[in-house]
């Protein structure tokens, strides 16, 4: 872990949130030997983190500008908003665009009739279901073409 | 729509739960001229319907057998369960497979830990933060690559 060495890191990944989406990104991230800090409200989310986690845990509010200065946030390649709640994840992705001016930014959204707007404002989001929505899809097609074969 | 024809539909789909991701699976399935059924257990669910939406939606609790009769499952060539509990439909997809025999079976998984013993059970699946993960790397990878070129 090099992390805070420069002034920007290639690779400081944070992520704001540590639900089920969120650990899942951070083990994968910190297992891939990238520099990774998750935040979360509450301490007790972290349980959902591997043993294996080589990355930081902070407890902190994700639209909170110390909390994302505690978590060095000017210094991030990436920043990674995924809380439950689709406001606070736009608002942190703002927040990080426009303030901290982090290069990357992608917000989960639950409520995916509001992705157009969000993309207009220029954040990329993830939207779990339309993800899941086209691998049923794929699913269903797969199947129909093993009956046809 | 050429429902209830045959014994066996080629194309007959039944969605349990219409949430997000089932509305969302209901809408694009009836789109492609599918025959779809969408049942969920209260009626205010199907809000979520588009106007163009031209399957059926019926107003019943998919681990009840009389709800899936009345949906005339036997007859369905796939059922996805996407209630928003897992045990449900996981439960579901067990009563689809084993008892009315249906082709194919897809449940939606929130808990990605428990994917590997439903697999066990021959239950395909789909996990939301496990799909959403792969598209945050995406895109992260996709960004770095920028960044080199």
């Amino acid at each position: 872990m090099k992390l805070f060495e420069s002034k920007k890191s290639d690779d400081y990944i944070i992520i704001i949130g540590c639900g089920r989406l969120g650990a899942n990104l951070a083990n994968t991230l910190s297992d891939d030997d990238g520099n990774v800090l998750i935040m979360d409200t509450t301490k007790n989310a972290f349980r959902r983190l591997s043993s294996n986690y080589g990355g930081l845990s902070i407890v902190g509010d994700g639209t909170d500008l110390d909390a994302l200065r505690d978590a060095q946030i000017e210094k991030a390649s990436a920043v990674i908003a995924v809380t439950n709640d689709d406001n606070t994840n736009i608002m942190i992705a703002q927040l990080a665009r426009d303030l901290f001016h982090v290069d990357r930014v992608i917000a989960r959204l639950y409520d995916s009739e509001r992705e157009s707007v969000y993309q207009a404002l220029g954040i990329d989001t993830i939207c779990p279901a339309i993800l899941s929505a086209k691998e049923v899809d794929k699913m269903l097609e797969k199947c129909g073409k093993e009956q046809i074969a």
